[in-house]
């Protein structure tokens, strides 16, 4: 059992059959995607089977894929594009975003002098959708960022109704899904989304590879010049070995995608009632004991401990070969707090240690009870 | 035998002492380098090692090396960062450096209206030294990029000369060594260059993962925005089986280094010496038959064929199963011919179709007199 992996959110064990596949074409394709020898075109046509099999997925164009390094590349060439390439002036997002979203947005403000609105939210982060449809109704153009799926706190946007609200303001709409890609069913055909960002390891798939979906005939442009590859989108030799990684490992997340959502809510709910009989104390950050309110992958909990035995309880549950984390992992390096947790919660609330618990296909009730047993035990 | 790959200059087969270290990282080590638990102090560790050992080879801190996903990222971060943060007004370059430089410079002349200054080059696609020194002659914050080989005629910089001349006009220096790293030792502190930038999959690494060298005290900033990972300078999370990869191959490069190039060298010289025997017409472009002017690694020819014949040929080597390419593989799939040709060729010798053929320790003499043959047979 041990130890016990529970920060799925941060990142993901990688699939036998994605390493395989992985291994495999490392062997076997070396060739440069864009040289037109044999040894050229069987990786280029790899890449663009990847390509095909996941715009299907979401119901869109193959052209519609852009592979990059990651999700924080993803967001960073859309976020920037928009700005410097389809002009826009006012961008709309919220300070719960994730760092790739946030920090990017806060440089095109210093660089581009873009104006930045900040959505208000409830204590449990969720949008207020009536200040959301007030600031569209502006002159400026505008790109509204929001992600779908709270990395720390699991909180769900419902992306086709902002989706639709953007398109009746004519603002574009962005949406970091790295939380969610692989692991919720998106059909965009009916999410009239402009952007989405994706990362391959977030779903059981390599690092160092994910994609952006950007809508046929946005205008973005590349964030990393050089060679014509991905369309001119994208400059680099593609990473053929994590590309076909990456799809192999969406391929298997959404051909299993009912079994394993049943077997990790399941966990999940498990966790929360254990955790409740245990530590009637606990508190839930967020909704996150709300399975319809957020992501059925994670839970935020706020622990009764008194103030002095909070800096100590990440490294006493790691002691106990217990995985897990504050908030982000893009941050745990730092000692502040989450900037998720201060933006929602009151100070009171926010002496209490809080630890966020992601799940997986690979974890088991059995984890669940020893997790929980050394938590009460710690308080 | 077959099929003859004689194009790594584009990129290279990986080691299979690579491959197995990249599986076997996917399968060990999966945590997020950024988690603080035992999962990612694992994963951190790794990096860490990987980049101590990089730096090694160049006589650098390990803190002056930046994971990036590939060489045409590391252009892009410190050209960019040079002109928006460092204040970089004029650059000064070629018109024969790759894509990842010329169309970063391009954009940055456009997005900025930085002034762009391209060297004199004779036919040989040599710089001329004494314009580098009277455009250094100037009150403009200036930066000076030059690749270390060129990709397609193999033309060899002397860096160290570049360097100093930079350092007397207190110029900054980058240099495009993705030909070069892994295949010459670079002593950088004998060097003083600034910035250079390599790419793993052209010395038998895996794709989509290079790094940046970026000399201490600099002052560059991202490119890509988010995260704290590589101490601020890059965010998104590590490709940790990329990373180690990429330094597993350095280090088999840099252990082998004498016998590996000793190898390629002769190989090199016995084409040189059987096709100048067969097809006594043939026009080594650059100085590409010149050991000491050329990188030992690769051929740039011009096959004395009519004109009509030309455009077949490179169609007619990959059907007799010969990988080669007409110019760098990142403008293969267009019909233009090489920019690195069309400047340093006249219009008589820029008719006759020329391919460029780089060899790795996995070619033999075997192949060479096949290809030979072959192209004697298609004059």
């Amino acid at each position: 059992m041990f130890p016990v992996y529970f920060d799925n959110a941060a990142t993901t064990k990688i699939r036998d059959e994605v390493i395989d596949v992985i291994t495999n074409t490392m062997k076997m394709n070396y060739g440069n995607a864009s040289s037109t020898h044999s040894f050229g075109r069987s990786s280029k046509s790899l890449i663009e089977y990847s390509r095909k099999r996941i715009a299907k997925h979401f119901n869109v164009s193959a052209s519609e894929i852009v592979f990059t390094s990651g999700g924080t590349e993803s967001n960073n060439l859309v976020l920037r594009s928009a700005v410097r390439d389809l002009k826009i002036t006012h961008i709309v997002t919220t300070k719960i975003e994730h760092h790739a979203v946030l920090h990017t947005v806060e440089q095109l403000e210093k660089e581009y002098g873009v104006s930045v609105s900040y959505l208000n939210l409830d204590r449990n982060g969720q949008i207020d959708y009536s200040h959301l449809e007030s600031l569209l109704q502006t002159d400026k153009k505008t790109l509204v960022s929001l992600m779908h799926v709270n990395n720390e706190i699991g909180t769900l946007l419902d992306l086709r109704r902002v989706a639709i609200l953007c398109k009746e303001y004519e603002a574009l709409f962005h949406s970091d899904t790295v939380q969610s890609v692989g692991h919720y069913s998106l059909n965009l055909a009916e999410i009239p989304l402009d952007f989405l960002s994706a990362s391959a390891h977030k779903f059981h798939g390599p690092k160092g590879v994910g994609f952006a979906f950007i809508r046929k005939g946005s205008g973005v442009k590349p964030l990393i010049f050089g060679g014509e590859q991905e369309r001119g989108l994208r400059a680099g030799t593609e990473s053929i070995h994590n590309i076909v990684g990456l799809e192999k490992a969406l391929d298997c997340s959404y051909k299993q995608l009912k079994e394993e959502t049943d077997f990790i809510k399941e966990l999940k709910s498990y966790f929360i009632k254990r955790i409740k009989t245990e530590i009637p104390a606990i508190v839930f950050n967020g909704l996150s004991d709300n399975e319809d309110a957020t992501t059925y992958t994670l839970v935020n909990i706020a622990l009764p401990v008194a103030p002095d035995k909070s800096a100590m309880l990440l490294f006493q549950l790691d002691l106990k070969n217990i995985a897990c984390s504050k908030g982000s992992a893009c941050q745990s390096g730092s000692t502040q707090t989450s900037h998720v947790l201060t933006e929602i919660l009151n100070d009171v609330d926010l002496q209490k240690p809080s630890i966020r618990f992601s799940f997986s296909i690979y974890n088991t009730k059995k984890e669940v009870d020893y997790v929980v047993n050394v938590l009460k035990s710690l308080v």
